[in-house]
């Protein structure tokens, strides 16, 4: 392992599941790190968990991370920013702006603050869910401002990079637009989706497929938790859904006549920037067009999924992504299989001799 | 294999997907087939995929089923209640009430026409993307009216079981509201999603995660063939999507205003209406809340999840569904098991011991 960038010790407020996450990552890596919380039972239960160590008034904390509610968290920065002079102060909230705001408001010394946001969570919170791998791999967004020092954006790069997690320099109005387009609207239309459903005759929504099951995954998530994100950033995500509700408005002009000039045009409309919208989604997934799609049938029992896979191996093709899809009522599945294009046709014939039914793109 | 319980000969008229694969399936039953379509390349790709034989004056089909372009499917079908006396006729389009409309408006003998929805698709149309299990497991809506005779039903239910499917009565109205609810609106609410992403800047929508990329999936889809099918069905579209625009407009309102009193309760609201509405979706996916979900760390390299799957095998616990979650721009995955809730702690507590780290939940 190679030596810990971060210059410590870091002093984390908060022993939340965050909090704490950091703290077992920064432990991992050597680094010095001060837990606090007003709560002595869970203080002590991140330190019992090795999160790091109790504060004590001789503390000189190089780096404060405050990963507190997002309600508390202006107040919280303020007040680490007037108790620890010398240090860089940080905060963890998912929404960027407005704590900016706040702090200029209060006269706090923003000149030490650099607000930031690793995309990483669970639906459980607290720090019996802490994991020292929860930044693994996740956009950690640093958000400076106009008197934040370079010098301060390496160093957050520095303690993103020894947890893990990928640094992204944005600016905070920038964030708080991107996350209310990428996560925060997409949220509540999945939300509002899934809401229809529960007028739905039962015998209706037991038709549905895999493709409503995708849209409507995240709506499972906690309301509690989103009303608090929804309402921190409200106006961004306000912006998004309201220019939704335009296009909404006219794809409901043209579905309530038909037959009126420019009205298949209008819902052509949605569907094709659909299309170009959800091709600039990257990374992995079933419709990336960088692989092509296999589809194999499985029987749904243990062990056949593993043994195509086994055998997907032994092809050495690389699998670049699977999606299961069931089929209701049936004792069968289907494994959509994301490979190179390249590979796919060889990989296709090799598992058609091996026995196993193909059904391409279905 | 079993007799088929279909009565032949089957007249099938449109040689694409659905027509071809019908026919495919019903020649596997050891089924007689007669195909027609008004392309005789496109009829003779079909016989020569071994999906039936071609049609001759002497014929007597039993059952016409009509499966070509929904625009033109009510006057086929008219045309076929002419040319066949005797045989009873169903087609295959995805909206049924507009067709069985147009037949009564142009005085076709009805009683001798029960439309039908086989649920049942891919991306790819023609014969060439033909199955024989296209069917497999897909529920096969019946939609019978005032003049229908129940031993009709039980036809079309005898071909549906012949080829795999599950067969769902309703009624004509009640099928069109449903597939509006659970298939078309959920398409045009991804796609009007989607669409915003054309506005984003790309660093944002760089940050996009897997939540994202489930809502949108779908977007993905044929425009072309989505505005036959949303036009075809305007008015259950708009419906879903009025209500849908409602309760969005309520949302909006208090996201422009959060510090009005009852917004947040607003939001609530909608967030604890998605909740409700998701839980009735049947069927296996992640957030089933039969199952209890565990996320395993896998390297992302071949043979790693094979190698999980094959050890979850090993401690004979069935996996109910999985689901693959990456992490942009790092070399590791995770994998989203789905169990039974009485089989988790057992297996999570095996996997642990063959060295596999668990993050429950993220």
């Amino acid at each position: 392992m190679t030596a810990a960038r971060t210059f410590g010790p870091v002093r984390i407020v908060g022993t939340g599941l965050l909090g704490t996450s950091l703290g077992l990552a920064l432990r991992a890596r050597g680094v010095e790190v001060i837990l606090a919380n007003r709560s002595p039972a869970a203080l002590r239960l991140a330190i019992d968990y090795g999160a790091g160590r109790a504060a004590t008034d001789a503390d000189a904390p190089a780096l404060v991370v405050v990963a507190t509610s997002p309600d508390s968290t202006a107040e919280r920065v303020a007040a680490e920013l007037a108790a620890h002079p010398e240090a860089l102060v940080t905060d963890v909230a998912s929404v960027k702006g407005g704590i900016l705001r706040e702090l200029i408001a209060v006269g706090a010394d923003v000149a030490r603050y650099l607000g930031s946001h690793p995309m990483a969570g669970r639906e459980r919170g607290g720090a019996m869910a802490a994991r020292a791998d929860l930044f693994d791999g996740r956009p950690w967004v640093l958000a400076p401002h106009d008197a934040t020092d370079p010098a301060q954006v390496r160093a957050l790069e520095d303690l993103a990079l020894d947890v893990g997690a990928v640094p992204v320099v944005m600016d905070p109005e920038d964030h708080d637009r991107g996350v209310a387009l990428i996560s925060h609207a997409p949220q509540l239309v999945a939300s509002l989706l899934a809401a229809r459903l529960t007028d739905g005759q039962t015998r209706a929504v037991g038709l549905a497929g895999q493709g409503l099951r995708d849209t409507t995954r995240i709506a499972a998530s906690d309301p509690e938790l989103w009303v608090q994100i929804l309402s921190a950033n409200a106006a961004p995500v306000a912006e998004v859904l309201s220019a939704l509700r335009d296009d909404l408005d006219a794809a409901l002009a043209a579905l309530r006549d038909p037959e009126a000039p420019g009205a298949l045009a209008t819902i052509a409309g949605v569907l094709d920037a659909g299309n170009r919208g959800v091709a600039r989604i990257p990374g992995k997934h079933g419709r990336d067009e960088r692989y092509a799609s296999l589809v194999v049938r499985i029987d749904d029992r243990p062990g056949e999924l593993a043994r195509l896979l086994t055998e997907i191996g032994e092809e050495g093709v690389n699998m670049e992504d699977l999606r299961l899809e069931h089929s209701p009522g049936a004792q069968v599945g289907y494994a959509e299989i994301a490979v190179l294009p390249e590979r796919s046709h060889e990989l296709a014939t090799a598992l058609e001799a091996r026995g196993w039914t193909l059904v391409e793109g279905r």
